[in-house]
């Protein structure tokens, strides 16, 4: 008997690495002799670096660098186990969480920051990253972070363009020659679950900036500003990148990414599955066990019991593959068509979430145990 | 594939049979051509009346008579579907919710009017009954029943005591004599889930007394009372009662049963087993669903879901038993020790009990749907 323990964190309460043990305990009570394998997941979202750090005993390691509004900021990024590949969410330099309310302008906000924590890994020999772009504060299609990496962005007179969004309307050249020279070999994953492109009604600007503090005029300025990035590009480096799927992701650091680094855009759980090796662990699997705080119809979208049990039903079609969660939804029928075996909320009785997130790990003992009961025999 | 739904009541918000119902929708959604037998459950206690009836297709009747201390109370009666059998709740006609909490007192309190009740049905062909004899005001060792019945229980001067626990003090003898003559042929089963017998320090007086009203003098009296009429009907009747486990119920009503009619004290989830065929329906089954609205440590102790268990694994070995339950308590290891093959609560994450309440056949659906799935190929 091989059973696979897959999980998310459970937001607010434990962490994946927390659950996945949780779970392990009320397996054990029942399949005292299975092989039971933990993979602590995530899905590219919050709680992703956490959740690949803990799988391969990795290290984390902070950096001073630029905010989005140039003021100093302590900005991390991580190690996977192997030493060799670097996690790092562009937030942690270049997130809305970092300037107040009032300040926040998406003409000014620059992505030179988390250009300046990709400039350091390279510089110590790093060439493999991964990439969380959730949140950020800035909508300069990743210009900035072209600038860090030693991109020289000019204008007609041959001067070096101001930071941020803004500044990209004075763009008259992109000059190559001084970029570091280990973006040749280094690859990016870049995990990135929304389809929009750089410009237009979908893009950046129109989307996201609201929520950036753009104002409706702004947002004109913004988007015309994106899409001349998105000429000169093409025109100097030879790459299309305005219309790839995600490319307005993170304001428009996808593109930049693509532009500026050899770079592939993916679903965030599909980068998790990869790093944490999950298809390996799955493989013979009998009983699967998934979950995260909060199952629904969303959950199919992208989220990690979705990944896995879609892995695992690939991997091992006979396999039962089950979700935990604190919450499940109303409208959950179209999972079991997917392929669940069976979807459950943890919660045993009626009480408040304040109540409950205590007992979280004890509640993921005592499902996981009932479950396995079920199964026995 | 044979699936059995034997569930109780979830209290304050669906019957017995609500319940079986709801979770006969999520069956089908998985199994749509499974044999799904439905058996609302009791245990005995509240609900009981209402599973047996709804089971059965019965009828209910109502009926005016004395009440604890005299006054007129509306009473009822229910016939199974046979219309040979019926189910009396002693409560209805003697119950402590009747009497104001300042009135209560168990020196005066009568059994009278539930004796009237019987009379009725008797008098009605009727000769066989269950009775419930939970919630009782009661302490007069089941005097005022047979006075009802038309036994003479007189004093020294041959006049009949008066009602109640104060009167058995100048009990002399019992004359049988005027008893109604359809007692010799009808049977009682008594639903008794308690074991104390008449008097002492176990007995009805010294440990239910104090519920019903009475203070630690009053105690003394109400037990040397409860011994005494005791003797009398040893030597007058030739029933030794006041030891057999469950006298003490309901006041002594438990021993008067024993002593004035052809009664057999029973677990309720039994009576209720027998009555509502539950065996029977049991045969052959596959997967067992029970379940009520709390499952603890105490659910061992004569709750529906565990007498349901204990028969389909009697019945059926090979057979799955599923608890569904609205809350599930911490410590219910021994319930898997004991047979049970999974225990669930329905509530679907962090939530009040006021908002669950209304929601309790939906998410009974939901999980019966999620076991199921599990439960599939």
């Amino acid at each position: 008997m091989k059973i696979v323990i897959a999980c998310d964190s459970f937001k607010e309460a434990i962490s994946a690495k927390q659950a996945c043990y949780a779970i392990k305990k009320g397996i054990e009570q029942v399949f005292p002799d299975a092989e039971i394998v933990q993979v602590p997941m995530a899905d590219g979202g919050e709680g992703t670096t956490e959740a690949l750090i803990d799988a391969s005993q990795g290290s984390y390691h902070r950096i001073q660098v630029q905010g989005p509004l140039g003021d100093e900021v302590q900005a991390r990024y991580d190690l996977l186990g192997d030493g060799q590949t670097a996690v790092i969410e562009m937030a942690s330099a270049s997130g809305i969480h970092l300037v107040k309310k009032e300040n926040r302008n998406p003409l000014l906000a620059s992505t030179y920051g988390t250009g300046q924590v990709i400039k350091t890994c390279l510089d110590q020999g790093i060439r493999s990253f991964i990439l969380g772009i959730g949140g950020s504060a800035t909508n300069d299609g990743g210009a900035g972070m072209a600038q860090a990496l030693g991109y020289r962005l000019l204008d007609k007179k041959g001067k070096e363009i101001a930071l941020g969004n803004q500044g990209l309307a004075h763009l008259d050249r992109i000059d190559s020659y001084s970029a570091h020279p280990a973006l040749a070999e280094a690859r990016f994953k870049v995990a990135c679950d929304v389809n929009n492109p750089l410009y237009g009604p979908q893009g950046a600007s129109a989307v996201f900036g609201p929520q950036k503090g753009a104002t409706s005029e702004m947002i004109a300025h913004l988007d015309a500003n994106l899409e001349h990035f998105s000429r000169i590009i093409y025109r100097d480096l030879g790459r299309e990148v305005a219309h790839v799927a995600g490319a307005g992701a993170a304001g428009g650091l996808g593109a930049g990414l693509l532009a500026f680094t050899q770079a592939e855009l993916q679903r965030g759980i599909d980068i998790v599955i990869e790093t944490v090796h999950l298809k390996e662990a799955l493989e013979g699997v009998d009983i699967c066990f998934t979950g995260e705080g909060q199952i629904d119809h969303q959950t199919q979208y992208g989220k990690t019991p979705f990944g896995v049990m879609r892995l695992a039903k690939k991997v091992a079609p006979q396999s039962k593959v089950i979700a935990l969660c604190g919450s499940v939804g109303k409208e959950i029928e179209n999972l079991y068509q997917l392929g669940f075996d069976g979807i459950f909320s943890i919660t045993p009785g009626p009480s408040s979430l304040e109540d409950l997130l205590p007992d979280t790990q004890e509640n993921l003992t005592a499902s996981s145990r009932a479950i396995s009961q079920m199964l026995l025999k």
